[in-house]
């Protein structure tokens, strides 16, 4: 055996171990009696500890420091991966790590507390602490990998994305909104919404409907199972894929996008490329990579007119009342300038997200005290959406990210909204019929297309490699401008 | 940190870890969709690989040879179970261990092809690579421990038993059902049985009351799940146990009986002593001491005639039929010689398992060769039961067990059937009022003599030490044979 393939066997054993993680993870969610929550975080520990002992390992530093670049593409690639992410995991100091570990799980579970009551100075302490060791790891990380600080976070999630890409990316779509957001709200108020029959939607009908629409959209259940957590997501493995949501009986549509946005997820997942399974080259393409999937499908093909033209019958049938294509229009495409960033509309969304990418950088460059975080919050929110919240519990204390050390993440939305846009115009120009096939729910051209062009690329290329591979150009925000313009302001 | 500390932080990863091998285990069983078998064999196989080089590990060896026996008694068994635990894992060259799990997995598919064909010959060669590795492997460790090579087959499942203790136990039952068996038969002969009402039996009515009966049983589902998989099982960790059971429409005693079964081996992991948790000690007694635990919920507090009078009526409501005691009793009361294990009653059971313990003994010392195997099979079958079989399907190839290497198993069935008579017993004289109390469905007072006496004791006495602590006396058939004569000869 060579030296690399010595690294892709152990890089395989790593993988594999972090399989049995991501399905105890989902079981943690899914199925596991409150009883097993202190054990089953005992053997997250380990298994993650177990990880990050192979990936640190000296033998694998000697065969990654030895191994000649292989001759193709792929397997070149994944030497860089490798060495990237084992650099990655040596570069911090064990002490640094298990400070940071501490530090965020006391301040996750103060800020627990801490958002109902909407109580910033209790947590305060804790965040400086995050913050403060987040800092230092991004400057150790940066030095490692020869970036700035919040490009090494950053690119932790995204691979090959820098501070210098989205910003004026963001820039951008901050004057687009000035000036889209008042004609969508004036054109709403001209036309009247058409209301969805009031509830109950039995849950049993709409967790039926789900998974009818999952399939339908190509998810193969043979691999994957649908079931229930207070948050939905995504997890398992390729070939045993765990999406779940939540149901509220009251609103059969959250579910649905929720489930229909999760199998865009696995629809990622179950095709990325076999031959490099479990080898970092044989992963996805990043968080905003990832993002696109689940927003392609969720929001340019389902909230399509095409869609939920065949939608409508179905949403009738199951719940055996009248549900027209004009009413789930108007509650599924409904611009409105609100708070909270997970209930927010696709127009109003990166709005959300741009505030929360300027004022992590500031927080890692220093230029922004924790203490002056809640100000900086109200002032940016009502810069960008013109209303400020009323409390921090509507404002800086709402997600979690931050208060459990997650930083360099958010911008990974945005960016998967607007590569989603530019990946379906183009979809959209090498398949004529593309929308014909959604009034029928069809999604396999489209998602026969997204498997040639994004999911079977693995890591093979960076984000704007791929969408230049796919699209014929990096990223380019005109395309999610259009969508939006098209979709609200026509 | 002394050597025994740091044993004891190692052995609490180990367990930590095979904590999540458990857990996904029962996943594979009861939720995993077919696509995710082949990926789950490799994280199984990755956690066992890590698990063995953690309890192989040089300086874990280094630690347990440098460790002083703690003063108090459950720490000085820990660390002889620790040493034992490690002396077993290293006795076995690494070449013999993975030639033995290539036989296992060989054989063992084979033979789910040749049980239904009833077609020995085919899996003939498959076995004899099997039983030739387990012979080497027995005599390894017989020497490393000191033990006869079957001793330490068996004493890996039930430490501390050989078949010096078992084979006169096992002689003198066979005498027993020799003269006891007829006289059940004709008794039941002259009591035509009382039938139980036609099914369906709703799956989900049926399901909801074995997780009434299992909560009043005593088993807390704050830190339980009831599932379904193809094979009832018990499984998870002390915090998080895992129960299954399948449902047939037409039979819900099927079920029942599983599902209360099951709760005797859930209730044994919930109360194992918790300072000892991830500790050898704090492990159960082992495998004969754990179907104790199960069987006296199910045989011998479930099927008595009090628990049978509580049972009727709710059975009755769950199914809205007519469901009497005496019905209940002709069903779960029934002595027959048959030809399958599993199917078998409390009075035959034992002269299945009395067989295998012959024949394995037999397969390992050499004295048996495999190719003789369905001959002494039929023959033995004939000499203790008078009934032969008529094919190997119903003979030599029913279980699983010794065609995936599993030998020195069988005996714990029937020593814990007999330990279970014998707990009971001693249970009935400390609490007079038992039996009163199952006729209100009330497993509290026997439950919590068994908690004190036997699941809080966990590893720190062999099965005859604790019997002879609970009960008075070392493991003696008298109370089974009591027990069988009062049920099925009075």
């Amino acid at each position: 055996m060579t030296p690399y393939d010595r690294a892709v066997q152990k890089f395989t054993r790593i993988a594999t171990l972090n399989e049995a993680a991501s399905i105890l993870s989902w079981d943690g969610a899914a199925m596991m009696p409150p009883g097993g929550a202190t054990a089953r975080g005992e053997q997250m520990a380990t298994l993650a500890g177990l990880s990050h002992d192979l990936l640190t390992a000296p033998d694998l530093a000697d065969d990654l420091a030895a191994a000649v670049p292989p001759n193709d593409e792929w397997r070149a690639v994944n030497l860089d991966l490798m060495r990237e992410d084992q650099k990655r995991a040596t570069a911090l100091p064990r002490d640094l790590v298990e400070a940071a570990t501490r530090a965020n799980s006391a301040c996750e579970t103060l800020w627990r507390e801490a958002r109902p009551a909407s109580d910033f100075l209790s947590v305060r302490p804790a965040l400086e602490e995050v913050v403060n060791l987040a800092r230092q790891a991004a400057e150790i990380l940066g030095q490692a990998l020869g970036r700035t600080p919040y490009d090494a976070l950053m690119s932790g999630y995204q691979r090959g994305l820098t501070a210098a890409d989205v910003t004026p990316i963001f820039a951008r779509y901050e004057a687009f909104l000035q000036s889209a957001l008042p004609v969508a709200e004036a054109r709403q108020r001209a036309n009247p919404p058409e209301q969805l029959p009031p509830g109950p939607f039995p849950t049993d009908a709409q967790e039926q409907l789900c998974r009818r629409l999952s399939a339908a959209a190509g998810l193969n259940f043979g691999a994957a199972r649908l079931d229930r957590s207070a948050h939905p997501f995504c997890g398992g493995t390729p070939t045993d894929i765990r999406i779940t949501t939540r149901y509220d009986e009251q609103d059969f549509c959250a579910a649905l996008m929720g489930v229909l946005h999760e199998t865009g997820h696995a629809l990622y997942e179950q095709n990325r490329p076999k031959p490099y399974a479990r080898q970092p080259v044989g992963e996805s393409a990043g968080m905003a990579a990832h993002e696109s999937q689940s927003l392609i499908v969720e929001m340019q093909a389902v909230r399509s007119d095409a869609y939920l033209f065949y939608l409508a019958p179905l949403a009738s049938d199951a719940f055996a009342t009248t549900i027209t294509p004009a009413a789930l229009k108007s509650r599924l495409r409904h611009v409105e300038r609100t708070f909270i960033r997970v209930e927010a509309d696709e127009m109003t969304y990166p709005a959300h997200v741009i505030l929360r990418y300027r004022l992590e950088q500031a927080l890692i460059s220093g230029d922004l005290a924790v203490a002056d975080l809640p100000a900086a919050w109200n002032d940016g929110f009502h810069a960008l959406l013109g209303i400020t919240p009323p409390d921090d519990r509507r404002g800086c204390l709402q997600d979690i990210h931050w208060y459990d050390g997650l930083i360099g993440y958010f911008p990974s939305y945005t960016l998967g909204a607007m590569a989603a846009a530019q990946l379906m115009a183009a979809a959209r120009k090498a398949i004529p019929t593309l929308d014909d096939s959604l009034t029928t729910g069809d999604l396999s051209p489209l998602t026969t297309w997204l498997t040639a062009n994004v999911h079977s690329q693995g890591a093979r290329l960076t984000f704007n490699a791929l969408l230049t591979a796919a699209t014929g150009e990096p990223l380019n925000p005109t395309h999610f401008e259009t969508h939006l313009a098209t979709r609200y302001l026509a």
